[in-house]
C-alpha cells in the first residue's frame, strides 16, 4: 500500500493581487524567502513519499514554470490540466492515473499554496492518517484545523463520535460540513468545537474512485471512458474536454457517509490574503513584515512587498502596501479580503 | 523703465520625492495637468513682459529640459548656473546681466514652482508694485501673503507704517523679518497681522545692485570683476567658481533699511509637500485627488499619483500614495513635510 502525494496547484491566487497574476499565481510566489509555497509543499512531503510518488496537478499555462520549479520531480509527475474544473475532476483524474499502476495506492491530497509552521507535526499527522486507513480502508479522511478565531472565510466541519485514537491524535466521524458562516454563526461553531475545512485529504485511491462512481457517476463514467480508449496524455484531454467543474467537497465529501476527520493543530495558514502573508516575510521590531527594497519610518504593523521599486512607508499602521509587476495596492490589512473582488473587476 | 522678469528655477524639490528628482525637480512636474509649474509661472508673467524680457535661472543639469519646456523664450534667456549657490548670487547675477543692457530696468523676481490661483489679481498686484517704484525707487519690495492658518513652515514679515495705497493694495514698511516659528509663535504672528514671506520681490536693478554692494560687498566686487573681464558666458563661470552661497533674505532683505511689503491674497500655494499637490490634480467627490492610472474604492481625502503602474487604493483616508520612477511613497498627508528628510537620507 504505497503512499502517493497529489498536490493541487491550479489556484489563480487573485487574493494576492497585484503580486499574484495568472502567469505567476500564489503557489509560485516566494515573497522574497527563496522558496515558493509550491516548493515548500513538496519539501514538506518528502519524508512521506519519494519524488517519484509526488504528483502536481496544475494549469497548462503555468506547467512549464512548475516543471522548472520542481526539477527534482519526474516531468511526467507534473500533470497539466487543459482547463481548470475545480477540485473533483483534478483529484479523480490523478487517483485514476495512480491506481492504474498501483491499485492498492493510498493518497494524500494537498493544496499547493498553504503554509504549515510545524512540519514535523504535519508528517506525524499524515502518518497517523495513512495508518488509520489500514483499519478503515473505506473512509475518506479530511483534516480539520482547530480554529484560533471565529473566521468567516472558511467552511467548518462538525465532528461526531470518536472512531479511534487519543486526545493527541484521533479520528472522529463527521456529523456535517458547514458552509462559510456569518460572524455570529462562526463564533457558535468555534464555541461548539467545530474545525476549519482546509481541503487536505487522505484516502485509498480505490475508495475515492468508488465514492466518485457512487456520488458523481457521470464523471466516473467519463473518466473510465477516457482512460479506456487512450494513454494518459490523451486521456486528460478527452476527460477535461467534457467534464463539468465541481468541488470535491460539494461533489463527494458532503454526500458520502464514509467521511471522518482528524483534528490538527500544526500552524496551518492558507496565505489567503495580504493580511496573512506576514508569516512568510522578514520582520522588524515594530511588527512590520516586508520583502524587497523597503524603508520603514515611524510605522508599525504593515505588510510591505516591493517588486523592484523602493517602497518608503512613513507614519502609517496596519496597511498592506504591495507593488506588483504593473500595479500597486494600498489598503488596510483588515480589508485585504476585498482585494480579489477588485482584481477581478480590473481584469 | 522696462520691466524684466527673473524666474528662479534652481530648486531641487526634495519635498515632492519620489516624483521630483534631481533630473526632474518640482518646477518641471505637471502632475498630469499638461502644464508644468515652470510653464505656468512663465505664462502668468506674459501680461507683464514679453518673452524677450523673461529670464529663467536654473541648474546646468536641467537647463536642456528647461529650454525644451520653454521653447518660446530666447535660448539665451535660460541661464544655467554651474552650481547652486542659493538665491542671492542668482538674483545678483541676473540683475547685473539685465542692467548691462537696460540700466533703468525694473525687476520682478519669482520662484518657478509656486502656484497662484487668481492670476488676474497677481498681474494687478505686480503692476501696482512696479508703479510704486516710481515714487519709491530706492525700495526693495517683497510680497507678503495674508496667512489663512498658523503655518510653521514659512518665515513671517512683521508690517510697519503704511507708506501708500489703500486697504485694497498698499505698501507698508517692514518692521522685521521673522524666522520660521513654532506653532504657538506662528499663531501669535497670525493674530498680530504678520504676513508669510513667499520669496517674491519687485525692485529696480540698480537698487538691488546698490544694496548688494552695501550688504554683501565681497559678492558685489566679485560680480563686477567677473563681468568686467569677460562676456556673459564667461562671467557666470567666473562668478560661480568663487561666490559663496547665501539667501537674498539673509544676505540683503534682513539687513537693509529700504524694505517694504505689499500684502497679497491671490491664492498662493508653494506646493511645498504632497499635502498641497491636490490643487493641481483631478478630484473626485470623496476628496481624493489623483493623476495617472488610479483606482479608488471606499477611500477619501487621498492624494494619489501614478507614474505608470495602476495604483489601487482601498479603504484608506488622507494618505499620500506616490509612485515615482524608481520609488513608491506611502504616508499620511499630515506627515508629508517629513518626506524631504527621508529623500535626503536615501540619497
Amino acid at each position: 500500500m504505497a503512499l502517493h502525494i497529489i498536490i493541487m496547484a491550479g489556484g489563480k491566487g487573485e487574493r494576492l493581487w497585484p503580486l499574484s497574476r495568472e502567469e505567476r499565481p500564489k503557489q509560485l510566489l516566494d515573497f522574497g524567502s527563496g522558496r515558493t509555497l509550491l516548493r515548500r509543499t513538496v519539501d514538506r512531503c518528502l519524508p512521506l513519499a519519494d519524488h517519484s510518488r509526488i504528483y502536481v496537478i496544475t494549469g497548462a499555462a503555468i506547467a512549464p514554470a512548475v516543471r522548472e520549479e520542481l526539477g527534482d520531480l519526474p516531468p511526467r509527475n507534473i500533470i497539466a490540466e487543459p482547463v481548470g474544473r475545480n477540485t473533483a475532476p483534478c483529484i479523480a483524474f490523478a487517483a485514476r492515473l495512480i491506481a492504474a499502476n498501483d491499485p492498492d495506492a493510498s493518497l494524500v491530497v494537498l493544496p499547493a499554496d498553504h503554509l504549515i509552521a510545524d512540519e514535523e507535526r504535519f508528517v506525524a499527522v499524515m502518518q497517523y492518517a495513512v495508518a488509520s486507513l489500514q483499519s478503515y480502508p473505506h473512509l475518506l479522511l479530511t483534516l480539520g484545523i482547530v480554529p484560533d478565531h471565529a473566521e468567516t472565510g472558511y467552511g467548518y466541519i462538525q465532528p461526531g463520535e470518536r472512531l479511534s485514537g487519543s486526545q493527541e491524535l484521533q479520528l472522529l466521524q463527521v456529523a456535517a460540513f458547514c458552509e462559510k458562516p456569518d460572524a455570529e454563526r462562526a463564533q457558535a461553531y468555534v464555541d461548539a468545537g467545530y474545525f476549519w475545512n482546509a481541503g487536505m485529504f487522505v484516502w485509498r485511491a480505490d475508495t475515492v474512485l468508488r465514492e466518485l462512481a457512487e456520488n458523481l457517476p457521470e464523471m466516473a463514467a467519463l473518466l473510465e471512458q477516457s482512460f479506456g480508449e487512450s494513454d494518459a496524455d490523451q486521456a486528460i484531454d478527452r476527460f477535461y474536454a467534457q467534464v463539468k467543474g465541481i468541488s470535491i467537497d460539494y461533489g463527494i465529501m458532503e454526500k458520502s457517509r464514509n467521511v471522518a476527520v482528524i483534528p490538527v493543530d500544526f500552524g496551518w495558514n492558507d496565505i489567503g490574503s495580504w493580511d496573512a502573508v506576514d508569516v512568510m516575510l522578514q520582520r522588524d521590531g515594530q511588527g512590520n513584515a516586508f520583502s524587497g527594497d523597503v524603508v520603514v519610518e515611524d510605522a508599525a504593523g504593515n505588510v510591505i512587498c516591493s517588486s523592484g521599486k523602493k517602497i518608503v512607508v512613513l507614519g502609517v499602521e496596519d496597511l498592506a502596501v504591495v507593488e506588483g509587476p504593473d500595479a500597486i495596492l494600498v489598503c488596510p490589512r483588515s480589508r485585504a479580503q476585498d482585494v480579489s473582488g477588485i482584481a477581478k473587476k480590473i481584469k
